[in-house]
């Protein structure tokens, strides 16, 4: 085993927190979409931030690569362990550190989950917005630039991060921003660790902006006659200036997978579930707005919820719609695609998938945080190598749709192993640029090798 | 002359585009601060991306030091030549490229002004927000990553920037970012250039998010009975969830500075002004709510303006107070400081830095965007080695207060040659990340040295 002296450091570093077991090396190298198994030579658990300075010590001294893991739920393998190395669990640091309520900010570790992390601000009056459905940890979704439901109106990862802590490859700790709302102190670090998918440092803690929980809020759903209609509702919305919290489009399969699912009752068409949040007097104002809008695109079957438990009902659907269309077709997995496009193109951007899709003979049920111009499409396959070779090619279709659009190859799942050619179409001579800051902070290039560039990026033996 | 050749390669590319003239280079070699003069050794004016591709080219060939340019209103000395080379005046590229109103995106030249800028989006109902108060070049403003009077609601140029062309020191041309409003692909590389001051590569166009204008708007201002009681009315407002769209503080010195040049007859005391964006119905709910919160903390003499003429009247006042308080002592220069806290210190950070500045003997007027936990003092000096010291020590013991209670050495003036050493401060170890990644990009250093490094970073010669 060529890493086998590093594996021996770091157990005696870590002793049982170290393991090369069958069972947790698998469940470490699996993902939640399509990719093939690829685990870990090892999994640890580290407890604070000096052990995973001392982990990236002797891994860099060894070569031995580190995978960032946090709750297992991106979507284009970032987690996987392709060449194999340690996968680096933070599920152990998922403490809140130090909540300033006066200040609306928090500090926590990387492996605390949105759940968690929501349930221990609950008595305090304040949230943190983003919510990209699954129960993702916070330095998941820092690495992914994770955005959601409500990146409408709060903003994503990269509006509500205001600070990190880092462990470099050579196990060097910086912290970058800080605690003040803005700052035009140096390079903006954060912001470059935020979607590095952990190729530049391992996040070990977190500063978060947070927000006054909403007054009020009104929640609803509505069908539309066709996609164009929804989409057309979006777009007017947005220019009469009205900030919806959320504003997400499910269509005609999605409600047919939701209704099979969890008894929803959904008309098989179209839907927007959209959110408001604000005073009762404004948020009053605005549903009436929205109504008015939708109608005259042929909007129908108002349901509004204002009961939080109604809607974290439908939300929980919302959240659950992926596993619903999964159990549509026993023993299917799915190939789970996102781009995100301006606006003005959406609607032609979602009618040209869907035709695409039908035309393939797969199903792939389309749901999307429409506000943002941004979908998803759920692409069902049987496992064969064909169905997968026919995802593949619709998913990449949908990227370069994207990119002829002015949109990008992803809105929020980011490029993982999967997307790492359609980021060299998107951004060309970039990527070499975005190589040499990977060279430059990773020499070895020990730090989730195989995820963004395609092949060990150029220049990787020195910088520039 | 050392740089003769590249000279002589740049004129037969630029003709009378390209001069040495003494007064251009003089022109160029001053800022508005304190600092003393250093001009370069030539003045070039690109027209367009390939000019400025070509220019890089051959200022990396011979190692000609490259100083971009563009209105000459940054406080921090970003656009002085202390190593001599090439100011790089973008002025000649200052065209609106495109403008989509539909997706509330612009593509514009980074030589375009703030107010350039704003007169020609004045018929589409949109406005870019970011308001440095002076009348920056928006790739200036890129370059510092600015914020102003109306980051509280609209954020800075970190939120309002979507993509960026930027020109390396090798002269390759690459694309970040893009149309789309939100995007998971790669590196941030538009965050990382934003506040780069240059020292990165050359901003030669940018993508810029819109917003609509308001349907109301009111401004007003009001005087409280010391500058504590100012701030817990900021503090009290954001609790209380207000989005005001702007929230500036003026000391007593400042309302009497513009009273002097203005006859502005405001009282001698600490004021805010602010303004709120929205519907009639909203704007109404938030000034009553504010009025009873100011009143709470003492205010009184509010003054309304909801007429374009009279707001417009308030703001050029508030945006020339700087050269009405140099007008109160004629003759001084001023170093002009900014430093940025979380909110709950603010009023404590003030009240420091008044004691101080009084204890110095110089005069200090404060102002600032109090909102985001933003101040400014406006160090009044005559230009001798005494004061200039004096002035000095005042700005570093800001810079630090700024350190201990938890926020930045700037928050929207940037470091360039002035804070170099807090910077080191305020980031440790991160500076030399920073450095790293220069050393990567721009393995010459011929970008703008000097800045934001207080050497040739380490590592210069070769990354890592």
């Amino acid at each position: 085993m060529a890493y086998s002296d590093a594996l021996e450091d770091l157990s005696q570093l870590l002793g049982p927190r170290l393991t090369r077991g069958e069972a947790e090396r698998a469940a470490h190298g699996q993902s939640e979409s399509w990719f093939a198994p690829a685990p870990p030579d090892a999994v640890a658990w580290p407890e604070s931030t000096g052990e995973v300075a001392a982990i990236l010590k002797i891994c860099s001294r060894h070569g031995l690569p580190v995978i960032p893991f946090g709750a297992g739920t991106s979507l284009e393998g970032q987690t996987l362990a392709p060449m194999g190395g340690l996968a680096l669990d933070m599920s152990r640091m998922a403490k809140v550190v130090a909540l300033a309520p006066e200040d609306m900010d928090v500090r926590v570790q990387p492996g605390i989950t949105r759940g968690a992390l929501d349930a221990e601000l609950r008595t305090s009056g304040l949230f943190f917005p983003v919510d990209p459905g699954a129960d993702a940890s916070l330095g998941g979704m820092a690495s992914t630039r994770a955005s959601g439901t409500t990146t409408l109106r709060y903003g994503g990862m990269r509006e509500n991060v205001l600070g990190l802590e880092v462990v470099l490859a050579s196990g060097e700790v910086i912290r970058t921003g800080g605690r003040a709302r803005k700052s035009a102190a140096g390079y903006d670090l954060t912001a470059l660790f935020l979607g590095a998918e952990g190729t530049l440092g391992v996040i070990t803690e977190l500063t978060l902006r947070l927000h006054g929980r909403p007054e009020h809020v009104a929640t609803a759903t509505c069908a539309f006659p066709d996609v164009a209609a929804a989409v057309a509702t979006v777009t007017e919305t947005g220019q009469a200036g009205l900030r919806l919290a959320r504003m997400e489009l499910m269509d005609a399969a999605v409600a047919r997978a939701v209704n099979a699912a969890d008894d929803a009752g959904f008309p098989e068409a179209p839907h927007l579930l959209v959110e408001f949040h604000g005073s009762e007097q404004a948020v009053a104002a605005e549903v009436a707005l929205f109504e008015a809008i939708a109608e005259g695109h042929g909007a129908s079957g108002f349901a509004w919820a204002s009961r939080e438990e109604d809607r974290r009902a439908l939300w929980r659907m919302r959240h659950r719609a992926y596993w619903s269309i999964l159990a549509g077709r026993p023993g299917a997995r799915a190939i789970v695609t996102d781009i995100c496009v301006p606006v003005s193109r959406l609607a032609e951007a979602i009618a040209e998938t869907q035709a695409d899709i039908a035309a393939s003979g797969l199903a792939g049920p389309i749901l999307g945080h429409v506000g943002d111009g941004n979908f998803h499409a759920i692409l069902m396959v049987d496992g064969s190598v064909g169905e997968i070779a026919t995802a593949k090619r619709l998913a990449t279709a949908m990227g370069r749709r994207a990119l002829a659009m002015g949109g990008t190859v992803t809105g929020e799942h980011g490029i993982g192993l999967g997307k790492a050619g359609l980021l060299e179409e998107q951004y060309g001579p970039a990527v070499a640029t975005m190589a040499a800051l990977k060279a430059a902070l990773d020499p070895q290039g020990i730090l989730n090798p195989g995820k963004i560039f395609r092949a060990p990026p150029a220049g990787q033996e020195g910088a520039a």
